[in-house]
């Protein structure tokens, strides 16, 4: 069972592998490694933030600019500066959101509540529901950002970000401008946004833990993960990446500033062992039985939830999250932990029998033991 | 893995596989098969309800009699009758405890609330107890049954549940009292009981689904499961039937009358699945991280709860009840169909990138492909 995946160890995301493998040395052409503990290039001095925007990125460097790339500076997640709302400027943001599917339209509610503008791009036609909510609606990425919004908001799902985010004509947009993301893995998307972005553009990595069922009633208390990857200190970025924060903390987030690294290391843990149970479960097909527990009512409920989301998010939140397959291994030895203390009362039952058969222990009348304990196997297991 | 108890196959209940495994026919002589599916002695008629109480019955019969034993008749469970309140005399009931730990004496709180008399035995001295909450205690079993109690209910654990049954002196019992049980598991008591106990002898199943924490605020709608496996009709067994259960149902518990068997199979599939995730979870030693998603919480929590029972009801949920070795494997053969789901994805996403390095696929200067899709591999799992 361990070995069906073991050697895949490492591959919990995919991409890293292909570069420590020198077998898969193929892969290299078009998988940068977009999980690994660095960055793929340099961050640049604000200055180069005034310089034109380029067309988009070629294809990943060789593997030696990554050995000598340096490390992205991370906060650390303890104590998260409280966002300066004096530096936030009185002009709505207009914001692009690329992807425009039940997570997009849930977010862009948020932001016109803030009262800001939202513009929509997605390859399926949602010009009827923008039409209804007031949102301006485009067939296609170019159109949007011919617009030049401030900040364009990825939320394309996990397996669909690389391509969509190759495919923006950077050069159509501000050189100052800010993209973000929302995907549940983020040392994936800084990755490929610090390899495919010019490096004036902003880049705010983000993690909205809760969606359109959790915040239905509104995002008070929800958890909202950010890592301000690579943001201008000088001129209007840092005070739009401010604007931006703020409307995640004006609808009442709970707001957590931590680096990709740290979250990915912590969601590997939480959301994908729960994610795993759900499905584990799932395959169990469980039914609701007359003498439920609590506890079982939990996992049942559990259940229901975690299939609620497709399978391409849960294989998103394996594949893209580095840390994913070593927990899925800590899951199965702490399986393979309980049979064996199971088993291994068995094997006591067992050998308690063949010793005493041998030598049978008297007992009294009353079938007690000279210890008080009855002579049956049962009561010898205490 | 799954070798390190498939070879177990059938111990869920380990006396059954006694029976059934010529290699431990020694394990015959005192391990009736307290988990068969069949009663060990048919069921007397009314009139033995009468005859004078015998000594403790001999060890269990040969594998013969449990060839050409007698089914016992089981309730559906679909729809319970009504216990008729109009049968319950108005004399209260004097219900003696054996095993007086926590759960015997939170079950006390519930007999003594509904006006009955309780009397108490216990190996660990529990006379300030009881002095202080009008419970006459006995230091033994044996002084407590001198007193003739109309309902014996065993409350000692499911491991130590057959020493004690078989420690009791039925003689000084009147022929016909009422004995009942509370363990997690029915089919192992009842066989016990429908062994062990004198043939006049009541015998109530029942299992309390709820205890002194889910319980502390009252009973109001708890599960209390119960299987009347042998009452007689006529005489006031089964008026002192109907009382006993009154307590539970006048507490306000959800009354569920099912057979053993019942009861022991639905328990399988959810209790004992409960219990094992929340013991596979405690072994990862879960934390609470600074990103708990609502679906985390609700494991650390089932982690919690199931860490706080002994890992010797855990241990009895398993080996006293056939069906769970069964859950056991169905939960393994689920954890490694989720992981073969996860390769499998891997394994296409490798043969796309060896297929495609052979025969590239044409892109256009935008990076997408004729379909529409971006040329990247991430992209490619769509």
């Amino acid at each position: 069972m361990a070995s069906s995946l073991r050697h895949f160890a490492g591959l919990g995301c995919f991409p890293a592998a292909a570069f420590s493998s020198g077998s898969t040395c193929f892969l290299r052409r078009d998988i940068p490694n977009f999980c690994a503990f660095v960055a793929l290039r340099p961050i640049r001095p604000p200055a180069a933030a005034t310089a034109p925007a380029k067309p988009p990125a070629s294809p990943s460097p060789p593997m030696e600019e990554h050995r000598q790339a340096v490390p992205i500076p991370c906060h650390s997640g303890d104590s998260p500066p409280a966002l300066s709302a004096a530096a936030v400027p009185k002009t709505p943001l207009r914001l692009g959101i690329v992807g425009f599917g039940n997570f997009g339209q849930f977010i862009a509610g948020g932001v016109q509540r803030q009262g800001h503008a939202v513009l929509a791009a997605s390859r399926s036609d949602y010009s009827d529901y923008c039409a209804r909510h007031d949102i301006r609606f485009f067939r296609s990425v170019d159109a949007l950002c011919e617009e030049q919004p401030d900040v364009l908001l990825i939320c394309s799902s996990i397996l669909s970000t690389e391509g969509v985010v190759r495919a923006i004509p950077f050069h159509k947009l501000r050189p100052d401008t800010i993209v973000a993301d929302v995907l549940s893995v983020k040392e994936f998307p800084r990755n490929l946004l610090l390899e495919v972005l010019p490096p004036g553009f902003g880049i705010i990595c983000t993690h909205p833990m809760f969606g359109p069922e959790s915040g239905k009633h509104g995002w008070g208390k929800l958890p909202f993960v950010f890592d301000k990857v690579r943001v201008t200190e000088d001129g209007v970025q840092v005070a739009k990446c401010d604007q931006f924060l703020s409307i995640f903390e004006q609808e009442g987030c709970r707001m957590v500033e931590m680096s990709c690294t740290e979250h990915d290391r912590y969601a590997a843990g939480s959301q994908f062992i729960t994610h795993t149970i759900g499905r584990v479960l799932s395959q169990l097909n469980l039914k609701s039985t007359p003498i439920n527990t609590k506890g079982y009512e939990t996992l049942l409920q559990l259940t229901k939830n975690t299939v609620s989301d497709s399978f391409d998010l849960y294989h998103g939140l394996f594949m893209y999250n580095i840390n994913a397959t070593e927990q899925l291994d800590n899951l199965e030895m702490a399986f393979e932990k309980v049979r064996q203390m199971l088993s291994g009362r068995l094997h006591d039952f067992i050998r308690k029998q063949i010793v005493e058969r041998a030598a049978p222990v008297p007992t009294d009348p009353s079938g007690k033991l000279a210890n008080g304990l009855s002579s049956s196997p049962a009561a010898r297991l205490l």
